[in-house]
């Protein structure tokens, strides 16, 4: 009997594989959050995370220069070390490439690589060189630690806790649907000269992504208590459902308090999309999405670049986006494939 | 300006790339060993290393079955681990998959993997899970452990150690020489069913190779010191060569104490190969290679699956092979580039 992987799809598969592995022994979590954690030196824990980006699925070389990816590369790695609330400490990385790549091409590459783990204060130890046929894979490893107390998984989330974001959303994505329609006005006319300056924020949001460890450090030094928390890379609607999924709860959130910066909203227009689905569907912001008990709500008041968009409840059932008019939807993350077909792929983790 | 990566040579953009970082701080490896080494809990280091895998470069679904390809990923990337004298803990695998891949066929990956990390006693704790346009990349990550003196790398080695080795060698490189003729028969003849059973243990040996923790088990509880060790992935020779080189030294090996297997004897006559050459520079059989202080010979003897195959000298220069019929020879790792077309990659560490 043969079963094609599509109609499994992405989580089904990594649903099953789950399923297949037995739960590691005490102190020790696996499969099933950003970073699987186990004890690390001085009663912290370590936090390993692995991330794959594979050509012409993650990334187009077509207006995606070769350092950008490198320092992308890093971020979305390490973002899921930011997503346990823990600090970088180590990155390995891997990369097959074949034969049309240039020894200067691969120090491109690494300039992005050396520039990312040097703003994240993070060594690179080690990883892996070879060839591949055609096209390039690259694989990130990313370890942290931090105090067990402080590591935040997904399934902290409780009743009445405040639902907060970091940044802004949606801008990445648009970035992206910039950068492709201009790839079609590129291959057309043979080579004449973008013109993005206007675009410039969204276009840094997608190629050049900052993982969110000032906001970390923030919520440290605020002493603010997080229930749990994920990174934001897949899109808030989807990346919620992760933690009111693994913590057995539902929500209530706001359209009118979702963080949207004016030229996502006027690019979004421009392309005709609604900005709230930019906001709720578009992914690779890699900002931090995370629940914090109410009684603290004054304390992340405090903090100038987090957003609280709605509320945890109860009922599992209930996932209801309130829009600006008055309205209710059911949360979903269906939006996600058709919408994002570039990323077709994500994470296990 | 731009210079192909040929022109390089894998090893030197390996040693390119190394240039560019900085000494990680006191108290860790980064790269340059088979594994980096940091901090672990209790006082022990904590050992990481990387592997990828590519199709069509590091396997083919012609001959390779789909659970043993799991169970070598682990073992190859778990063998590096080994290399350090460490043990087994964690493993995280990724992997990029095309549409032509089944859920039946991911669950027989999985098989082999769950059997490998099983065998070693080691947790699967996590991954990613992405879409390729074609073929496949799996990538494998091991952590392990040990006590920072016990600990073992390339660079210790002093004259007059004695120079050893596990098991046998060459038998692996000869399995591949079967699967590959056999791979042309079957193309000729549609399908006629193959006659391995006469090479099953060569097969056995590339197909389902074993990282040797139990010779790291052996050497521990009979108290033996090594001074330098490295896992046999590219070849005897070349990988003697990095010890050499890592610990600016020289060496003597003797042909006649080479340990070949009779099968991969006689099967490299079949193949009109040179026993010697395939032993030299045949890779991929996971064995140890490592160096023990000469007071110790005595300890090493009564280790029944160890060789003694020579002796470190101090002079660099100084890499003779002495052969059965009293000749020398250079020894040298030229062989493997030619010689293992389908190696065209391997360990960044």
């Amino acid at each position: 009997m043969t079963t094609p992987l599509s109609q499994l799809g992405e989580f089904g598969l990594i649903d099953r594989l789950r399923r297949r592995f037995d739960t590691p022994p005490e102190g020790i979590v696996g499969i099933g959050d950003d970073a699987a954690v186990f004890p690390g030196p001085d009663g912290r824990g370590e936090v390993v995370t692995t991330d794959m980006f594979v050509e012409g699925i993650h990334y187009d070389f077509a207006y995606v220069p070769l350092h950008l990816l490198g320092w992308k590369v890093v971020s979305a790695t390490l973002s899921d070390v930011a997503a346990m609330r823990a600090q970088p400490k180590f990155f390995f990385l891997s990369m097959a490439l074949s034969n049309r790549f240039t020894v200067e091409g691969v120090d491109a590459v690494y300039d992005g690589i050396a520039a990312a783990c040097q703003y994240y204060d993070t060594h690179l130890l080690g990883g892996d060189t070879t060839t591949i046929r055609s096209g390039s894979v690259f694989h990130g490893v990313g370890i942290g630690e931090e105090l067990p107390a402080r590591i935040t998984y997904r399934k902290g989330a409780r009743p009445g806790d405040l639902i907060c974001v970091s940044g802004n959303l949606g801008a990445a994505f648009l970035g992206l649907h910039v950068l492709e329609r201009e790839k079609e006005v590129l291959r057309d006319t043979h080579g004449a000269a973008p013109h993005l300056d206007k675009y410039r924020y969204l276009l840094e949001r997608y190629l050049r992504p900052v993982a969110r460890f000032d906001i970390v450090r923030t919520l440290n030094e605020e002493t603010v208590t997080t229930t749990a928390m994920i990174d934001i890379s897949d899109g808030l609607s989807s990346d919620l459902l992760h933690i009111l999924h693994q913590s057995q709860v539902g929500c209530d959130i706001y359209e009118d308090r979702l963080p949207i910066d004016p030229l996502t909203f006027k690019t979004a227009l421009e392309f005709n999309l609604s900005p709230a689905t930019c906001v709720l569907h578009g992914g690779e912001d890699y900002e931090l999405l995370f629940t914090v008990p109410a009684e603290q709500e004054s304390r992340v008041n405090r903090i100038p670049d987090i957003s609280v968009i709605g509320r945890i409840v109860a009922d599992p059932a209930h996932r209801i986006f309130h829009t600006t008019g008055g309205g209710k939807a059911a949360l979903t993350a269906q939006g996600w494939d058709s919408f994002l077909k570039k990323q077709a792929a994500s994470d296990t983790e």
